[in-house]
This record gives C-alpha cells, sequence and structure tokens, in this order.
C-alpha cells in the first residue's frame, strides 16, 4: 500500500469505589522505559485484534481484573508521548462494582494496585493526561448517562447512590436535595420487601428501570 | 520494534444547518475502493501528524471547507470496515455555522456536496455507521455542552436559537416552554439596542457568557 502506518497501543483508565472513595487501577511497570515507574495497566494492539478485546485483555493480562465496564474514552497522539517512537493510544476507561476488587499482576507488572485519584503517583508516559481526562469525563457523564448504576448493587438505598456520587464527584452532596434530583433525572422503581445491604433492616430501596447507557456507536 | 502497525484514516462528519435543515457535508470518491460512491471526507494520517491537523487537512483538502469546529468522536476498528487491509479509523465531527458553505471538490473528490441528514445516499467503507453515530453524539452533546453556540451568530434570538435545536433534534420544540429551558440551561445575557438579523427591527437577542465547552482532553 506505500502507506505509513504507525504502531497502537491501548490503556485502560479503570475506576472503583472502595471504602467510598474513588480509586484508580495502576500497574508498577517492570519493563523499560519507565521500568519502576505505576502507570496505567496498557500494552499494544495486535494486527487483527478489536479494540474492545483489546481493552478487556490488557486489563486482565496486567492486573488480573477482568469484570470492568468498559468504554472507549479519546485516541491520544502527541508524538513525544512514547520515547520509542510514534505510538497512538487509543485509550479506554472502566468502572468496577462497589467493594473491593484484587489484583494480581501480571505479565510487564511487577506490582498493581488501587490507588485514591486524589493521590496518585506521577506516572509513566502522558498517563497522567489520560488519568485526569477519564476522571473529568467520568463526573461529566455520570450526570447525563446511567453509568453509575454500574457501581451499585441492583438494588440500592439512597443512601448507597449518595455515597457512590460523592466518591466520583469528590464532593459532599446534600441528602434531601439529592434524592429529589436522582428521583427526577433517572426512571427508579422502589423495591418491595427490601432491606438494607449493611443494617439488614428493611429499607427503601430502589432499582435503575431507564433504558441503559449506550456505551458507543449505536450501529456497530 | 517488532511492533505490528497498523494504516490509520481519518474521516470527518462535518455537519451544517442549511436553510433550516441539518445537512452533512460529502465527497464522491474519484479513486478505488467505492469510487463513485459518496463517503465521508477522509484520508491516511501522516506518520508525524497530529491528528486534529490531520482532520483539518482532509477536510479542506478534500471539500475546501476551512473553518469548521472539530472534535474527536471515536476510533474504529472493524478488520472489514476497508477491503485494502486492516486501517483503525479515527473519526471527527464538525460543525460550521447558520448559513451556506460553498464546497470545492479536490483531490480524489470528483464532487463535494451538502446533503440533509435524513436523506443520505448510501456511504462507502463503514461510513453510515461513522455519520449515524456522529449525529447521535451531536443530538445528544448539545443539550449538556454549549456547542449549539458555535452554529448562531454571536447575538442571537430565541427564535434562531429554537431553529438550531430543532434542526439538530429533527423535531419542532414548543416555543415558550423551550425559552424556559434555555434560561436555565444556559448563561444567556441579553444584548442591549439590538436588532434582529432578519428584519433589522429592534428585537430582543442574547448572547452566550457561560464557560466554552471542552472538545477533548483538558491537559493535552
Amino acid at each position: 500500500m506505500g502507506v505509513d502506518r504507525v504502531a497502537l497501543s491501548l490503556d485502560v483508565a479503570c475506576f472503583a469505589v472502595v471504602d467510598d472513595i474513588l480509586a484508580l487501577l495502576l500497574m508498577e511497570r517492570a519493563d523499560e522505559p519507565f521500568a519502576g515507574a505505576w502507570a496505567l495497566p496498557g500494552g499494544l494492539v495486535g494486527a487483527e485484534e478489536r479494540l474492545d478485546a483489546a481493552a478487556a485483555r490488557v486489563l486482565a493480562a496486567r492486573t488480573g481484573v477482568e469484570d470492568a465496564y468498559l468504554e472507549q474514552l479519546y485516541t491520544f497522539d502527541d508524538p513525544a508521548r512514547d520515547p520509542r517512537g510514534r505510538t497512538i493510544s487509543v485509550t479506554y476507561y472502566g468502572l468496577l462494582p462497589l467493594g473491593n476488587h484484587p489484583v494480581r499482576p501480571g505479565r510487564g507488572a511487577q506490582a498493581a494496585d488501587w490507588r485514591p485519584v486524589d493521590r496518585l503517583p506521577p506516572l509513566a508516559f502522558d498517563h497522567d493526561a489520560i488519568a485526569a481526562y477519564a476522571r473529568w469525563r467520568l463526573t461529566q457523564k455520570i450526570t447525563y448517562a446511567p453509568l453509575v448504576f454500574r457501581v451499585l448493587p441492583e438494588a440500592f438505598t439512597m443512601g448507597d447512590l449518595r455515597l457512590a456520587h460523592e466518591a466520583i464527584l469528590g464532593e459532599s452532596l446534600h441528602p434531601s436535595n439529592f434524592v429529589r434530583q436522582m428521583l427526577s433525572r433517572w426512571d427508579l422503581s422502589p423495591v418491595p420487601g427490601a432491606r438494607d445491604r449493611r443494617t439488614r433492616r428493611p429499607a427503601r430501596l430502589y432499582r435503575y428501570v431507564g433504558p441503559p447507557e449506550i456505551p458507543g456507536p449505536p450501529l456497530r
């Protein structure tokens, strides 16, 4: 074809709400460049590999995490982003359900760990910018797409819903204003006979009954 | 590096409101594959070229259109999307101000034209899917980002703002509900002593005084 070709990598900014705080999944690089530095889990895309599949593969291979909701974020192209030569990175962001998610460092990673988003170490390549953009997109998107219900159990209290929002947005929310806002923003249906997941006492639980979010092109 | 490399193309779905109807800018391909078929303006990305620059270059080279607001949309990767072999396409969408925008077909294009989004011809490659997704994103995004003010003159009537919304959304909107919604959604400031752009009579005009939208990663 006589066509310029580029190396294509894929990096994943995967979030979870751990102990009521938004955390980002990082790996400590075993190999150069940036050996010993923290980075987003990432890797090169195979010549025939689909991007969605590469995102799930890279995340599992580097950190052992397998059940994330993943969505394409943005394609980063600064020619200086990789010292080995120009590498375009298609990035994804991910979300995991509320709770702890054990990690297991894999090939190319000498450690993997969750870190609170407000106390991230300096990251390799342009991963600081990718992580910041992923977080910004997440805080924007939970206001207009039903992403937050990926984080919660199917039936949840308004308290849990508020904790998830507070963790993702990084701010305190007024409880009764919050309930009013959620009931007007989303299709939420009360769950009869429900009990609170922490206290096991009868409680007012809801589930989300609106349409699912559309993560990417609807016609793929 | 011993790394798989891929061919990278870039396609642009550029919209304008022409005669109160949302239109998409297309080119008729001069070359194989898909010679004679309509397609989004597109081309290959140079080995050292930035994606934002490639989007503006491709659009100008194929259609003569130079002043579009451009924003990265999504990276499409179906291995079957190009019969010549695997080509990843980074796509952009564009918006032009209200009014007519003459086109001039350039290299690789035997024609270029605006087509109403509801009467598009079948498009080459996976461009039907790209065009549909770009339109969907546009209709979503004007509800939460101040994109529509890219389409209007700096001072506009509520009637103009409504026409732009009706064209982009493809539906009629109730005038007084619309005004209420706009004044609560956006920071709009009345323009003193203004005249209507069509009738030249004194009229109530507004300008948008809120923050600009953030098109891509804020930390690039």
